[in-house]
């Protein structure tokens, strides 16, 4: 591979100008700028983009972090991210955090140590107070999850709304026993908010709710698996349930399907997300406009890459849309 | 944010002096050392990797290209290579090509730029000429994907085998009018060795094939329905499919369903990689153990960075496994 001395040598020229004619220096002649280029041509010489951005102080790179890719609700999310970055000239550095705090926490060096211009959240496993020393280092801006101390803007979805939406239209088709199916109702936002407007809708209507029905860290179909094993084995069983995504949904449906179950007869199931497998599987769930949380949280992010200037609180809530199907 | 000469200040030395403790000159007295190291921890300053990186030529960044990352076999593909490379101490940058030509070849100038310090491609759809040049800039590896012509390491399965085994399977069951779902048979390579291994296990038995039981470019849930109605309206409909992706298959099924046909009595059909959602919707299929590719690919970059020496041509092919459900 060429060097900058290998075109300095066959420019004849000395290492000092090729350097200014690459960096665009204001005192070179056109000539020796003529030569120079013709050397690099022919030596198919190209300068480090590491010294170009180390001027600029830009990485053109922007790191997302989601808890797992193989989440097709994150893996949707990412899809639409990286064609709006690509389109204004960015990459995306993709950060796994496995829903681990120590693994978020490491991420976090990247935005310290200039590998990435910025951050956007997908997913928060820590408090925000350890966001907080990063912001001078450059913007985060925060998608999908959301915090109420985060001084930074947040693209999301009112989930209390949305756990409401899908509640309400299981009471409506006459279901008084209801299971409740989540993530982290501890340290995610989310999950709070989901429960809450779980809730809401059964205080609305005069339902108890039982302890035993609730059950909580479903992130997939193994998860599903797992519940419709717990909620099988009750004395008194809910005639339905609510989960927080299609994947959980998708695994009691399959598990209940392989025990006998007929769905919606001996379990109604509402999912979360409208991925394809809702669609594949009939399942009745609550859609959340994904393609809109991906692009304005990119442009928010790029916006604040380019203006330079630190962010500030800002919301931007999106409506839920309720699909039904033949699980409820 | 602090700057290197805001240090300098701090620590009432020159600018160089600080630049000297930072980049690890030799020759820093102690005590110069501690006064800029103190300046630098009181005013959070951080110097910027780009510099570093410059230094030492490398960005511990690896592009990694996938079609689509929505794709559930090229989220798990990129999922264990992200965890692979964080193990490792590198970043990934994702890279959807989406099929097109053009915006394989943009990506390519990641590398030619040093913004990475290796490719792993894990689909082709240019031809292995417009890759060539980039070699001498860094590391290629092939990953799925495959080409007779890539002097560059590649870890694939033989396909001819996979869609064998399949095909095989269906024969086995009995079924004499069998059709064939795949994607591109022109460019990739994995598609032209799936018709080979499909063509073969035919052959073998004497069953003949007919044009019209063809289906191309079929890649998603959507493309699996498009195959449905095609396959329901010819006269002389097959009695099974082959496909190329569990996603296509779901389709299939799905549609099927929909339109009151039983499966696998009015249609089998088989799927290939074993997605969740194959086991969700009781699909036989041939399992690809992504896991070993995405691991095998992997390290094979991080050893190739490390060396900084040209790989030469490398084969790893792995074996795949039919899983046997309800949908033949």
């Amino acid at each position: 591979m060429a060097t900058i001395q290998d075109v300095a040598k066959k420019a004849g020229l000395s290492r000092t100008t090729v350097s200014r004619v690459i960096n665009e220096h204001p005192y070179v002649t056109e000539e020796k700028k003529r030569l120079v280029t013709q050397a690099m041509q022919e030596l198919n010489y190209v300068p480090n983009s590491s010294a170009r951005r180390l001027r600029r102080q830009q990485t053109e790179t922007i790191a997302v972090y989601v808890p797992r890719i193989t989440n097709p609700f994150f893996s949707h999310l990412v899809e639409v991210m990286e064609k709006e970055a690509a389109k204004k000239g960015y990459q995306l550095i993709l950060c796994q955090t496995r829903y681990k705090k120590e693994q978020e926490r490491n991420f976090l060096e990247l935005l310290k140590t200039k590998q990435v211009d910025g951050l956007i959240l997908t997913s928060i496993e820590n408090d925000w107070s350890e966001f907080e020393p990063y912001l001078s280092f450059g913007p985060i801006v925060v998608c999908n999850e959301y915090s109420d101390s985060a001084q930074v803007p947040s693209v999301y979805l009112n989930q209390i709304e949305g756990s409401y939406l899908g509640t309400k239209h299981l009471i409506d088709q006459g279901y008084t026993k209801i299971g409740y199916c989540t993530g982290n109702h501890k340290s995610s936002r989310v999950s709070k908010d989901r429960k809450i407007g779980f809730l809401q809708a059964l205080d609305e209507a005069g339902i108890m709710m039982k302890e035993e029905w609730f059950f909580y860290n479903a992130y997939s179909v193994q998860d599903g698996f797992a519940a419709f094993k717990k909620l099988s084995e009750l004395d008194d069983k809910p005639q339905a349930v609510f989960t927080g995504s299609d994947e959980v949904a998708a695994g009691i449906a399959k598990a209940a399907f392989d025990a006998g179950w007929k769905v919606p007869e001996d379990i109604a199931i509402i999912g979360f997300d409208n991925q394809p497998l809702a669609a594949l599987m009939d399942l009745t769930t609550v859609e959340q406009p994904i393609d809109t949380i991906a692009k304005q949280a990119m442009n928010l992010m790029v916006e604040a890459i380019q203006a330079k200037k630190p962010l500030s609180r800002k919301e931007v809530i999106l409506p839920f849309q309720l699909i039904k199907r033949s699980s409820t």
